[in-house]
């Protein structure tokens, strides 16, 4: 039952636009592993967040927290060894090309920070992004986000383009001619730059494409756009705030999934696994580069407590083998949800690598006419049935379950068959 | 000894632009309360950090910390308790006109949303600030803040005004005229932009004016900056990163030592005693405007973790009364070095509020001219003699003493006997 006399006074402590998620708004009072547990003891499996990357509130975390905040936290104004372990584990999981590391607190300041390294070094001002992109609550990274409506708007240097969605092409081009025909999209970007006298500083993109709807993106789509974007001056930034730390199974990065490092990468959410940590990982060179403008310095970034857990998150995913179970029952959910979509009509596309996938809902296969409400209603009903997800995409119809990384396959039996009875009742 | 191996390790990690303190680095492996401990165990009387603001892991803080991590921890769309006890408990220091809260991580994220919200209520983007000031590490905040070169530079639409520093007023000017004369310059500042057809948005001060070297503001200054920024339409926001939580000792925010109430507050800083946690509180009115713009969310901020640590900071600034200890050992301190300053004429002027204090070092207490190089000396000399403090404003040449708010009279005397043998010894 919703906490009336709670939900009021958070109206009048946070407003009433403060987002809350379902129509009746959960409160939960305990986490562990893939499970939440709300106020009234019901049990609900937790397939939404991936902020608890290695389950909420894994013992071996909390302890690398507590024995750390209990000894010491400072800043890196003085010599630690707790950030060169962390950082040097860290660096060690990418391209050697990116082998230094800036730390701060949320994954909008790591886009704020690669944003401002990327247009110093370049000496350009524009950036490349999608249009349908989520990349953090600044006013400088608000302007490159346009999934959500905000009062700057898209940024004067700023150019959206739209990433190439094999279920959802333009009229004319098939998968195999996507990623030249897309890519087109960028070159014009480009000219439109210059013709009103900017130069790119940057192609930013979330390599997993989450608010985007998690399209499937065709083979060398990437590699051409950033291709067009560094001979135009520009560098690459890829913001794994979503994919990153093994989500999408086959590889720490979702970068990987395509033939191109990045010269920067951004970091958040998952890092610390609900601590505050997020962080920038950058070639030497624009490091150095940046270094000679200005002293990046945050205050909370990167302090010994900070990196502890970061190197806890870090220890338990290998240990774990958490990247390989996301590669493994990743697999297998995305088969079950096939095997759904043979007797549920509503299931237009299954889509997504590793822990991050989604289910694209749609009226009718032939139009493919978006599912919107409905998808609304699916999200409830799981909700009801003790289950977490969320939904995503220009639509609104793209079933999102991105859970815990140690989400196993019972837990996606138990996920798909709760699906299966909630579209039986549609 | 400065760990060389560890700290070559840290330029190849972090860069070499990765600001360190003092000429031999220290190496902390231990803080508590008022005191870190080095690797060689040698131990230091912390007179320099604020974060750690009830002292290095307070137990009950830690205790907090470690209860809600090992309990729950997710994010505010979903209803939780915790965050409404703590924003409730937050807002009631505050005056009534200021009720509702957005909570963030970092102090710049509180200046990045203080500055979304102003320029989105009042339609306009001017903002106006000291020219010697330090915000914040985004783009946007980079723009606000002059008191470090930054490849942003000072914004197109912000105007930076000189505050008056009674020690150092322009020619012709005294204490009494003071306020007066520099609010002119805000006159002239708003007539500046509407020149250039911007409006302010806001007037955006640190409350204790850190970076500009913590001058004595007449009376009435900020009365009479904030009347005629709120004339022309534009907002008071108060920084409170620096001042806020008790530390001036008169009061729990800085803005309480002049007689105007701000729209917007932003703190940082010691608000989870090194915890990642920092927020807006603003009023009512504002919030509801932006929220019909945009949605507000912070992954991390205002997480039950967060919220249970900020909750314990509250409760041990009143249990422990850390700000009327800020107000005497503070007094205490001022005193004994205004005693010092009766045998070194170096001292030129003791200032500050509470447990933000400093001595300014000049040559000669005729000319005022600034002891920039002394001050480096004395600073390293006394880390050398176990006491760690900085030191700040336009000529560095004042010795910043802000340490965590538990701060004794013995460590006041220690504190004061070692920079007499220091300038002794200079």
């Amino acid at each position: 039952m919703t906490n009336q006399a709670l939900l009021e006074r958070r109206y009048n402590l946070l407003g009433k636009a403060s987002p809350l998620f379902y129509e009746r708004p959960l409160q939960f009072v305990r986490g562990e592993g893939v499970w939440l547990y709300d106020i009234d003891g019901k049990r609900y499996l937790d397939a939404y967040n991936n902020v608890p990357h290695v389950g909420h509130c894994h013992p071996q975390v909390v302890e690398a927290l507590c024995r750390q905040a209990g000894t010491l936290n400072t800043h890196t104004r003085y010599l630690d060894e707790t950030i060169i372990e962390y950082g040097e584990k860290l660096v060690s999981k990418f391209d050697p090309s990116l082998s230094r590391v800036h730390l701060c607190c949320t994954g909008t300041e790591s886009n704020e920070l690669a944003l401002r390294i990327a247009r110093t070094c370049t000496g350009a001002s524009g950036v490349i992004v999608s249009d349908f992109a989520y990349h953090g609550n600044s006013k400088t990274v608000a302007e490159i986000s346009s999934a959500f409506p905000n009062p700057e708007g898209v940024g004067t240097d700023v150019r959206v383009v739209t990433v190439p969605d094999v279920y959802r092409l333009r009229p004319g081009i098939d998968a195999a001619s996507a990623a030249e025909a897309y890519a087109k999209d960028i070159a014009a970007a480009i000219e439109d730059m210059a013709a009103n006298g900017i130069k790119p500083a940057a192609l930013l993109v979330d390599t997993i494409f989450s608010c985007e709807g998690l399209p499937t993106v065709p083979a060398e789509y990437l590699e051409k756009a950033v291709a067009l974007v560094r001979a135009a001056g520009g560098l690459y930034i890829a913001d794994e705030v979503q994919p990153g730390f093994g989500r999408t199974g086959t590889g720490m990065w979702g970068y990987e999934q395509y033939d191109v490092v990045p010269d920067i990468v951004t970091m958040g959410k998952p890092m610390g696994n609900g601590h505050p940590l997020a962080g920038v990982v950058v070639r030497p060179d624009l490091m150095d580069a940046f270094g000679k403008e200005t002293t990046y310095f945050n205050t909370f970034g990167g302090n010994p407590v900070s990196c502890a857990v970061g190197l806890a998150v870090l220890d338990v995913i290998e240990r774990e083998g958490l990247m390989e179970n996301a590669n493994t029952v990743g697999n297998y959910a995305r088969d079950g949800l096939r095997k759904l979509a043979e007797r549920h009509d509503i299931i237009g596309d299954v889509r997504g690598p590793g822990l991050f996938f989604g289910a694209e809902m749609v009226r009718d296969r032939q139009t493919r006419e978006p599912a919107t409400e409905e998808t609304g209603t699916i999200i409830n009903a799981m909700r009801e049935r003790g289950i977490i997800i969320s939904r995503t995409g220009r639509a609104d119809n793209v079933l999102k379950i991105r859970p815990p990384m140690p989400f196993s396959k019972d837990n996606a039996d138990f996920l798909l068959s709760a699906l299966d009875d909630t579209l039986q009742a549609l």
